[in-house]
């Protein structure tokens, strides 16, 4: 497909210019006062949409925010891709450590990006992986190579828990029925180190309150006569991990899947310089799991981590009292064969059965999602890894990521088929951090990688 | 001095309104924003003292807020009363739990105060407390009364370590030369229990701060992985006090006076109920050092307590980061023999050799004071003492504070006086809280009060 790369050195700019049109909108799906601008995000996705070729492309309502279906059906007896996809971006937070404003996209040449990057929330994760499958919509149609039929699901709540798409799929099985899923909002090893990602950590996010006397209190008069609940929370916090790094819920290790040596050998095969990564993060050393790599921390092994904690008083200068409240979001990283609904309540029994007298504790879970591993040995696989051959002129490397993509274990479940994680962004593109960027190069070989799964797929399936 | 009751039942309206006047302006030392406020409550305080009869007053420029000196000498060989109090108040935070503004005051009357409360910021610390003795300034003046010299200090920034006031005093000791230092910034036992304070606890106020990761992370793709700053302070907080709370830091005991068991008896004969105390505070058990009743915890023994902590995603929803950065405030409440200056020192040294590795921790010390105790077979404690007696009809109990008045102990080595502690304010007044007010009852008997001292201590220095 030479046409293929033409096509998208040539168009270059057009595409550059219509994704940062997409990210000048702040579709903070945490915060409802950026309702307006999920719904002004969902019009413009439906509209790329249809400029890129779908015949059929529709605004769902659902409990939350609005879910952007569009399809392109070109023959009922070829096999069907439904691409997933999601519009809403994280909180920009803490803001001012953005080197410009999160939400007016710019073009930096960095180390990793000598062809540039496009800096704003939401560049890779996942506005920018998103619209690479639109672009190669677009291709396809234009250049009539669409192999098979199409269909994408571009949601608003993936950055919350997803929580409508469950109820959306449900009601829409017939409409959503597919043969496989393909999904952009994962990474790559490395820019010359192409890698698919084959498994998912599942999550549990729960807030927890704990609440001491009934009024924020004088330190002085009251101070070491009544529990601080801010104390008390570090405590209580302080013991989810023992001196190992062990989270010490009772149960919560009962069904974790340990990788077999042969697993964790190939692991250690992946490319990875422990110096590189301390010096990308300015740190001196790693920390977790004891007997564990790095790579297995953040893989394969289930984590506990305070995502925020806040109590008292946090303005300038000093304030001496003891606050009445005190509170923490704390998510857990779950591996196969975890249920995060059975691991949200363990974790609420217990942190409520070690709250000390004096003070009453409160958890909410937030939400959360199975984890998910994908087997190698399937055309679905196998497609994709031609694609990257084709396109990369290297074999793709399997990887388990560690971040939690709640819906694919539920996309199996209902609709019944595979999915496929093709991700073309880099841990360095600072996702969910200020400075969030995407390459030019891997947003454009995104689209050019793309289309040839279209390809293979369809070959594969028909033999 | 019936003239006395009946001049203040007379006047108790406008001594209301000037007070609620004085309450209206946020003099909030902690915040640099409100500077202009504190300069304008500066500007009020004098007025109100050249109304009330002071001869010359000025308002002295200090590295940070102004000190507002007044004086009214009758004669220099008659004994002459310092009278200390400040302008400045703690912030309002967290502002949506009070039921009115904290600066539009409003009269409500509770349980405890059937005549009325002043509800405001300051209303009793220590705007109302520090304004009695404007008043009884007032009616000592205008009905010829006055039986010797007064000087006024009244300071703003006391709520922020009285940085500026040692500084201030260093270079005015001859116009500062007194014989009895009186301060009302402390609380009595009950409206029916007076009490003098003859203790107070000293304060090292300092802020930690943990850093991690060069910028905050996806708490997937690094989760387990990396230390988090959020989780590691709260393992270094949670390690500050041992099973018995107890304090771990290094040396922090080292130089506590012990109280005698004949002093903790007297302490225990003080009336106090703890179903009372938990009742008040809705709160199903006390919580602090083992070994000690709860009145010994919050007077005659050292505190560690965080008043505040924050770190990561604090807003609506979720978000899934590692923060690169997390941060407390942390106070201690000192006892004699503790040098506040040496306290800081051994928190700094054991906070930071307890850092593991993988962050950065620094602690800022804030300010602190040394802890005071004063002696009752004194002339001043005599005056004070016979005060209340006329004023209440009964014997005060004399009582340590586990507050801090940071600069009570610079008083007696600069100035070489002794201070009395006459305090008018309840446990129930919820300073530093929401909600903070002063009853009516209280300020009124104080203005009653106050004149008394004057009296038996001009006669107790003439015998």
């Amino acid at each position: 497909m030479d046409n293929l790369n033409t096509y998208v050195e040539d168009n270059k700019d057009r595409f550059l210019n219509e994704l940062i049109e997409l990210l000048k909108i702040p579709s903070i799906s945490a915060d409802s006062a950026y309702k307006n601008d999920i719904l002004k995000t969902a019009d413009a996705v439906k509209m790329r949409l249809e400029e890129a070729g779908c015949d059929k492309v529709e605004i769902c309502e659902t409990p939350g925010n609005p879910i952007v279906f569009g399809e392109k059906i070109i023959d009922k007896n070829l096999p069907t891709v439904l691409v997933y996809g999601h519009y809403d971006v994280q909180p920009p937070d803490p803001i001012n450590l953005w080197d410009s404003p999160p939400f007016e996209p710019i073009i930096k040449e960095t180390k990793i990006h000598p062809e540039g990057a496009i800096f704003a929330r939401g560049a890779c994760d996942d506005k920018g992986q998103m619209y690479m499958h639109v672009k190669a919509l677009e291709y396809m149609t234009s250049s009539g190579t669409l192999p098979c039929n199409v269909k994408f699901m571009i949601e608003g709540e993936e950055e919350v828990g997803s929580e409508s798409l469950g109820w959306f799929i449900e009601r829409n099985k017939e409409k959503l029925s597919n043969d496989v899923i393909l999904i952009s909002d994962t990474g790559m090893i490395a820019k010359d180190v192409p890698s698919i990602t084959t498994g998912l950590r599942g999550l549990s996010y729960v807030e927890v309150e704990v609440t001491g006397p009934n009024r924020d209190l004088h330190s002085g008069l009251y101070g070491g006569a009544v529990a601080n609940p801010i104390n008390v929370l570090t405590k209580m916090i302080a013991s989810l991990h023992d001196e190992n790094n062990h989270i010490t819920v009772p149960g919560f290790y009962d069904k974790v899947e340990e990788a077999s040596e042969l697993e964790r050998a190939k692991m250690a095969e992946a490319p990875f310089s422990l110096d590189k990564y301390k010096e990308a993060l300015d740190i001196d050393d790693v920390y977790g799991e004891k007997g564990y790599s790095t790579n297995e921390r953040n893989s394969i092994r289930p984590t506990l981590d305070v995502n925020g904690i806040w109590g008292g008083y946090i303005g300038e200068g000093a304030k001496t009292v003891i606050a009445s409240k005190a509170f923490a979001k704390i998510s857990m990283r779950l591996v196969p064969d975890q249920d995060w609904k059975e691991i949200t309540q363990l974790f609420k029994k217990h942190f409520e059965s070690i709250a000390p007298k004096g003070v009453r504790v409160e958890v909410k879970p937030h939400h959360g999602g199975q984890a998910y591993v994908t087997p190698i040995d399937t055309i679905e696989y196998q497609a994709a890894n031609d694609a990257y051959v084709e396109s990369f002129g290297k074999t793709p490397i399997p990887q388990r990521s560690g971040g939690s993509i709640p819906i694919v274990a539920l996309f199996e479940k209902e609709l019944k088929s595979k999915t496929i994680l093709m991700g073309f962004g880099l841990d360095s593109d600072a996702i969910h951090s200020p400075n969030e960027h995407f390459g030019i190069w891997n947003y454009l070989k995104g689209i050019k990688t793309i289309p040839l799964f279209y390809k293979h797929f369809t070959k594969l399936s028909q033999e």
